[in-house]
């Protein structure tokens, strides 16, 4: 197990790892220290607290809580630490995904969950928004993240000039490949 | 405070208690005891572990959790007994009350919650099927079950008589009154 | 057919059987009896009432119906009995579900439905509610309720140590074959 | 209570009464029978088959059934009989009035109810398209149909006329008074 | 084309007609007369009143107009006749179908459309509603109702049979061949 | 009546003229010309027809069709003319708003409705919509819209000043009175 | 890149392309300019005001954004002109579609946004709108408008003589080959 | 104005100041330093950039934007810096609170915003969610927090330990007073 570690991730079950591996990818770009547990509010939460202090005791900065259906887990790792929390949730085949988004997105007074979009795309920005927390006081870091935001930007006037360059119609047919 | 409790009330912040009132009134008509704890999932994670106990150890048969928005706590409380919990879903200003009844009913396998409707009618509910699940092996209890559904009945007949010989137009100009 | 049973499974149509299949691994596991049988609120009412009377005479303990779209079966069943009813929403394809969640959950005053979650999960939970409903005053029951608690929680626990030792990318990559 | 009735109504509660007073000033324009009952498809399954037996020895044509929330009694009605029913959403302070909408439109295949808009709308919509029904084969009905359609259409074009007249500010000032 | 039509079915477009044949089974089933049209409210508005005056001097009774999206054909066609109109919403793709069932049951005060479910139970039962209207004054078509009606009932009653006959594993089993 | 119009603007019915009052301000703020009819897609087609007639014989350049629940009005306008169409949803106390606004976007393939937001912010912006589609080849008319895109930022750079200057207690007190 | 330009269509992201076929289609077949350009509204700030500028010194008359989930982009795009901005939704996924509608639609007074259906009809649609937008002082292309609704007419009325020749069951058998 | 701040809070517009009342009662609890501006992201976007670059050059370390309807507020901020972002959801009336909702946390990949939830709870919550941020490295503020988290949970232990003192009828009677 890693000594130090920067974002704790936690993933409610084990189908849930495979919106982690899109979070871990921007961490590792990052260089980010991190850990990844399996561990679910209601189903193990002696386990979930264990994961929570053994991070906390690994000096992490951030939680990233991954949970679909009724996601309490971001809430429960949000009301057993200070630090901040951010909730990914995850759409279980039914309900279109409503009911992870409301339930990670609505938490009363007092227990913030730092809520992103549901899937693919908040499990990828889940990683961003850690990255930007502890960028605050780093300036290293928060120069990666804007060469990232430069990145993202020129990845897509590249996409657009090819896209001038060859037109619509051979671009698109090519994409299509 | 009760020694002995049938139903163990929860709600998951002192505006609840409203709809608890509405619990209390079905449990006091059918003679349980019952305790009514504020406890929140995601404020006091170790005083709501208290409730728990505590009416574990006073002999609970049946937890009622209460509460709107990402509403964790029945699904929390579900989390640590092996007791049936039922979950009141309590709509908050926002969202028309789809954030509570979807976290609420929306529990992964394992941790069910036997989920009522939103607000009002869900908190009276509530208490009759925890009435229900007690009287399962109670003669007196399924009998006085049988009454209250017998009452219900004859409420709507009896408002229906009212309504044939006053007709309509009488019965509704004394309805809005 | 079983002469004593303990919980009465109701499906509203052929196609909800599949879903009883993760009711019945629950109550199989749990050495529950139990009676399936298909029976439509709208098609069969008669039949319906058979059913539930058959089961009240074989001292069922609680009902599980299991329905889609307007899913008025568990509803009717509520109606037809004192007993606790448990209702499964099947999701049919259209409107992501919430037909059925909310035709089962919002039920008026006085005649309750413990709504569990939408499709899989919910029929498993059904069982499992069902299970704990029964246990409360059976000691042995409640024993293997606390067991299969424990069951399920080493479950995440030793997937979770078998992630620490295979590390992320090696762990997932089982997990996709 | 009437001979001969072409509708019969019945309310899921008293509190739906209200509504159904928009049904009957239709049916009144329309000089049609009808009958009014509360009856509850979950609290009085008995005295409900009662009354829709009555109005068929009524020789009715038609039913209505108001409702909220899980909103059963159209589905329940529309089991016993083969005779057309029209079902009535009413919205229930939670969920915006899709509860009963969803409840009442999405009935399994064969045994439809006629849904109409949720709410006023919806209850004044029935009693039309009752009248509609029942003047298939009626030409003074259907003269009156015609009747009332010109006659809405004028109140809109008089309307209209009156705004082109008083010019847009002083016609919604007069509107406001 | 047919002289004499009792029902006059109008899909909002070609790829609408795959649920029209779940229209046309039943209504074929209760051998009655028809006619099948594609025509858009939107697109083809003059066709669409031709059509609709034909089925008229068809002395059709009863309209079914099948649409999705905005689904404005089942409102427009009940504008043009005094005769019941039934809608059929079609989920396109998107919204979940949402779209299609609010725009088609939604009608202001004073032009109903008969709204039954969404996709192909909705338009089965559209058929069925027909039948239903047609057959008020029709005792033999009333007599077919009722048989159609216990059928259903038998079928269910007989799969049930061979699910208490084989046990639910075999049954099971042989479903998914 | 005015000879030349710029913009017709349709109400689905005379409660729909409180918001028409919105888009009215802005556009006499822009100095065009406009009518404002009621008219009902559902109950009024002939009469509709002669509006949009009448519009486009006064050299009308855009229809804004106003309405609630259903709203085929926008709809059914643009079926009637190349003209562009903007719609507005109007909110109809149930559903709270999803009918109209699914109802007047979810248009098919060739018959487009512009629509703008629900209630009286779409209202506004459907007059600004207006003045902007008039303007493309007006610089007079683009100059204003440039004026009131600035006007409007100066507002809100105006309010931020006054709330600097103030402080956020003094501001938010003054905001109250 | 073209010299002059009638429409600047703007996709968020390449994924969003194929739904920029359907626009192009359209476009094409009215022989109107276009530019294609990719630009995120979150990712590409800058270049994305620059495809504007450009734009707008083409020309350009109206602007389509293409977008999903948050979908920023139509609404920026309209912040930085005072040209009408047409936005399309495109479903990513998740939530049905209801994220790009509701974030597209519900434009904040002053900033409007023509709003058309999510996915492929609204692709199409933005097309045509924009070609009734830049029509309204061009008589040949109001023309041309006339004739697409024509043939979008005559193609209906073609394939409903079809039917009516082949009959249903040959028809659709043809329809499903 | 202040010279240093921690926490740039942007509102959408001056209605949405009463929220911001929320955010910063906790702020001043916290003893943070705060700025609040007024400003659109679709109608001051200069303005708005100039908001952001005061407060970067203020040495601020979180960025909260409260914003309603198409809520682009938030995200255009995310895309403008690279600090965290947390976006509060405000309900403008119409859609429940689902458009800024999902506006706000369905940001695409690349461009986090921390989203909590719609309303007064999710206001006051941004502050809370900031100061965890602010705190990560800051152990008197991390123990205020803990502190701060400490007393919520008194305060709920406090009234239920005068519910237990008081019993539910005299405590629920004093609430209401």
């Amino acid at each position: 197990m890693e000594n130090r570690i920067d974002v704790a991730i936690i993933a409610g079950s084990r189908s849930d790892l495979v919106l982690v591996g899109e979070t871990i990818k921007v961490l590792d770009e990052f260089k980010l220290f991190y850990s990844v547990n399996i561990a679910s509010a209601h189903r193990t939460a002696e386990h979930l607290k264990q994961c929570i202090n053994r991070a906390e005791s690994s000096c992490v900065k951030v939680f990233i809580a991954v949970a679909g259906m009724s996601a309490a887990l971001p809430g429960v790792v949000a009301s057993e630490t200070v630090l901040p929390v951010i909730g990914v949730p995850v759409e279980c085949k039914h309900l279109a995904g409503f009911d992870a988004l409301l339930s990670i997105s609505q938490m009363p007074k007092g227990v913030p969950v730092a809520t992103v979009a549901v899937g693919k795309a908040g499990a990828a920005n889940a990683a961003i928004l850690a990255v930007q927390i502890i960028a605050i006081d780093n300036y290293d870091l928060k120069a990666k993240l804007k060469s990232y935001k430069i990145g993202l930007a020129e990845l897509i006037v590249k996409e657009n000039l090819e896209l001038q360059k060859d037109g619509f119609k051979k671009y698109i047919t090519g994409l299509k490949k």
